[in-house]
């Protein structure tokens, strides 16, 4: 099983494979992903992949056959394990707890060759709801804290399989930034009165030079002080902590995801790419100072080895620049 | 003119070339370093350089001429400006100042070939000795509060020129992920009345595992949470809060920082690598709870897209098997 371990000083945990760790030579030669090859995610490849937790697909149909439209399963290679009861441990100076969690994959669509940039609209939004509803589910179990929804699309964004994906991880913890992010709200608010989020928000519609698109329900701007050139964050408009619409409704999140995610293509020529879900831990999740949005990454520079180390960001773009050319982009 | 820009929540500084700003269309065919090109770092190019800050040189021999052996020259094309006035500015909700700092450069051999791995070990002293020199000197700018000293190493690394070298950043602000190391140390040392590095240092001496070299004044370990596979930390054994050793002798340390590299060089194959100088800033630099130390970081897993939007790290490798890895590198 692996490990959750606390960095002493700054209080980041990571994740430490304790028993199939990789060997110095596993990075020597790291193998290319051979483009056609096996797809564990294409159709007829179902028993591929541990037993599914979900799928959208025609009623009857048997599970882990095809003829689904999304799927749900859980990473075959698993960052956490599922079973077990977490146990908590001092060594010493050091934190540690077991490797408990859950660690799943959303396959958005069957087509190998589609992503939620060119699929249709509503698979965008069934795509969403499949996040939403395995959110939902993760949270009754009273070991986890927090759920990571992320997305890496493309080799150099960090994804192992060309097949487009989603990655649910659920946390025993809260991830450091997020939790810096959420105590950051709160004291903001506590002074204010007011989230943070809204005022910026605010600020931006009045200003409008960041401002990518809206649409009735949500906002997607270029923020004032962006880590990579083209980071974009999508807002719903209204307060809302978590990722979980009033009405569960999820087609103007659709819209507007898709609508980002093809102006990122168009301009940038399929970029790879990451997008991370913010929202509430489950232990607070409504509440009047933390605002849910999604932040979204193209993969443009190699400059991130220094930056994540330092937190210290050079960024060759200016937000205002990215906006234009977002806004601009003929989709 | 760059500027520094504050996100609103979580205070994180970032520079923004807002003068010169980076196209899409810039980053969509990333030109490929050539290698075997012109270098401007290599002798008799001296003048395609700003002219030098300082240099190691024959004395008598004129500057910006062959014949050094290492060499400071400001960055070409440097992030932030030295000539100017800080000036800090509010944009309703937002924070920036005007992109005032120092961006130098550090030639540490004249060899195109060599690394700090491979070069005479009296020239990694010359090295550090020259970061300590350009340290001493920036304090004097009682515009900077932090000097940034950093290598890039590799293209993945993030190096645009192929000819080793190391930067030093210097800051009108103290980066977040050091500030937060500054303050989680001060905190630490409040509640206990030691440095939180030197309890870490004793107790991975007595405890061996992560231990990779020591020498009569450094050790070189694993962390116990390391956020990437064959992190190494060099430390002062003796506490000590900023990169001044106490008796001008960089020997030791010479010692310690070629080993490590050259065992990161034999086991992972010469990968690319990021090193960063954590130290005390400016306006503290004599303390009791900050301990200044190097944080190497191999680049070999793609996966720091996600993990850099997150602050949460999956790290395949346990650091007691990368430790037993590095301490039985033959070298």
């Amino acid at each position: 099983m692996s490990e959750l371990r606390k960095d002493p000083i700054v209080g980041r945990w990571v994740i430490i494979s304790v028993e199939r760790g990789k060997r110095p030579t596993d990075f020597v030669s790291p193998s290319q992903r051979k483009k056609g090859g096996f797809c564990p995610f294409c159709p007829g490849h179902e028993h591929t992949a541990p037993p599914e937790i979900m799928a959208f697909r025609p009623s009857g149909s048997p599970k882990d056959s095809p003829g689904w439209t999304l799927r749900v399963v859980p990473n075959k290679f698993p960052a956490l394990q599922i079973h077990g009861e977490l146990s908590k441990t001092g060594e010493g100076i050091f934190d540690k707890m077991n490797g408990i969690g859950a660690h799943e994959v959303v396959i958005e669509t069957q087509d190998h060759n589609l992503a939620l940039s060119t699929m249709p609209l509503k698979a965008v939004e069934d795509a969403l709801w499949a996040y939403y509803m395995r959110l939902n589910d993760l949270k009754k179990d009273q070991r986890f804290k927090y759920v990571l929804i992320f997305k890496n699309e493309g080799e150099d964004a960090g994804a192992s399989l060309e097949h487009t994906h989603t990655q649910l991880i659920a946390l025993p913890i809260v991830p450091k930034l997020v939790k810096e992010e959420i105590d950051a709200a709160e004291k903001y608010f506590d002074f204010k009165d007011r989230c943070i989020f809204c005022d910026v928000i605010n600020q931006e519609l009045e200003d409008g030079r960041r401002v990518i698109y809206e649409n009735k329900g949500y906002l997607a701007l270029a923020p004032f002080a962006p880590r990579a050139p083209f980071e974009t964050w999508i807002l719903p408009k209204k307060h809302e902590s978590a990722f979980y619409p009033p009405d569960k409704d999820f087609s103007l999140l659709a819209d507007i995801l898709q609508r980002i995610l093809r102006q990122i293509d168009r301009i940038l020529d399929v970029p790879p790419y990451n997008f991370i879900v913010h929202t509430s831990p489950f232990y607070d999740e409504a509440n009047d100072y933390y605002h849910w949005h999604i932040e979204i990454m193209p993969k443009l520079t190699k400059i991130a080895g220094f930056e994540w180390g330092s937190g210290f960001y050079i960024n060759p773009t200016p937000p205002e620049e990215a906006a234009k050319f977002m806004r601009e982009a003929k989709i």
